[in-house]
């Protein structure tokens, strides 16, 4: 078994949408980034390659490149579990918190889970996506951005 | 095995107690929340939830809710315990950082432990509570609110 | 198997070096700390420290007593590591991330992890760090502080 962590951040500006969890969720801000800026896929993505001591999204999908332009983070999520799977495991579990203070995310997290699982060959049962605000504290608390937080366990796949 | 992680924010005001880890700190400040607002507590149940993908605090507890209105956070820990009890899982054990200013909550840990594995039915040897300052930066280095993050392992009870 | 975490803080200030993870970074900051302000080795120490409920950095090392006055934390998470050893454990692996605006860690990364791996006793394969900033938010953003965060799976030495 491993264990693996991520954490990433991500800007809220008006004129992007907001992408969480593979979801287009509507709201008057979006997420700044060099990709489609999915927190919570980018904080997971890392989560599996620390497991495995591969490296960070950063180092595999440099945003200095214009092959990650814009691109829907499903596929960075996709490549990262890729990589996992050619060294033999599979994913345990995944635990991830959303810090946001809007909108509210509920409504959709089911179906950022549905879609976590399916690109990372699980069961939906083993993936978990909980919310909080920041209590109107900090960067997060005045909307300027949102963060998200994953961990993940992974087992050798015999 | 599965693996759960939470983390929790809440504001330091005058005029509210300071429920940290199920303990009435004395200070000058008290955490502002639906509930009796303790971060710790929050934390730990928001890990135990997540370790079986069972939806997060805000969804078991709104903060909407009569029910749950000053509640002592000792009776939300225990119910999330249950539920992953229902489900065949203990605690393994569980890792806590507390990151606030001030104040300093050393001669409290024991307590907490104590009062912690006996809600959720393991030895305190499974319960770790740290602390950390923010060196006095951000919100809670102005003092201005609290959090806490905690790491769970559970595994089947056979 | 036992999961342990950590998370830590440190100011950045003209005419201080910047150490992470064992390795002498140069910028024109560097950490402010009664120690030499590691803030990934104290991550890691808590992460150690935390997984068998050992206390944390705080109460084995504190920042009030002259031994540990400018102390390499590289002592400092020997001697985390020597106490969990003692009790029959080793690391499975440690996954950690630094949270830092400025300089760009990249290629010091490698002799990190060679470092931490030497002295926890483990394969470097075990050890992971990854980098992001806070995309110019908070106080990481403003280059006041930087933060990391670490997980660490241990397991009993047979
Ligand atoms: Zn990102
Ligand atoms: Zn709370
Ligand atoms: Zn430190």
């Amino acid at each position: 078994m491993r264990i693996g962590q991520g954490i990433d951040f991500h800007q809220l500006v008006e004129g992007r949408k907001l992408w969480i969890g593979g979801i287009d969720i509507p709201h008057d801000k979006g997420s700044l980034g060099h990709s489609d800026a999915d927190v919570l896929l980018h904080a997971i993505c890392d989560a599996l390659l620390g497991a495995l001591a591969l490296g960070d999204i950063g180092t595999h999908f440099p945003d200095t490149s214009d092959e990650f332009k814009d691109i829907d983070s499903k596929i960075l999520l996709q490549r990262s579990f890729q990589l996992i799977k050619d060294r033999g495991y599979k994913v345990v579990n995944i635990d991830a918190t959303l810090c946001l203070q809007a909108p509210k995310i509920k409504n959709y997290v089911e179906a950022m889970r549905k879609t976590i699982a399916s690109l990372i060959e699980t069961d939906i049962h083993n993936i978990s996506i909980k919310a909080t605000t920041t209590e109107q504290m900090g960067f997060v608390g005045r909307e300027e951005g949102l963060t998200a937080q994953a961990v993940a366990l992974l087992q050798r796949d015999e």
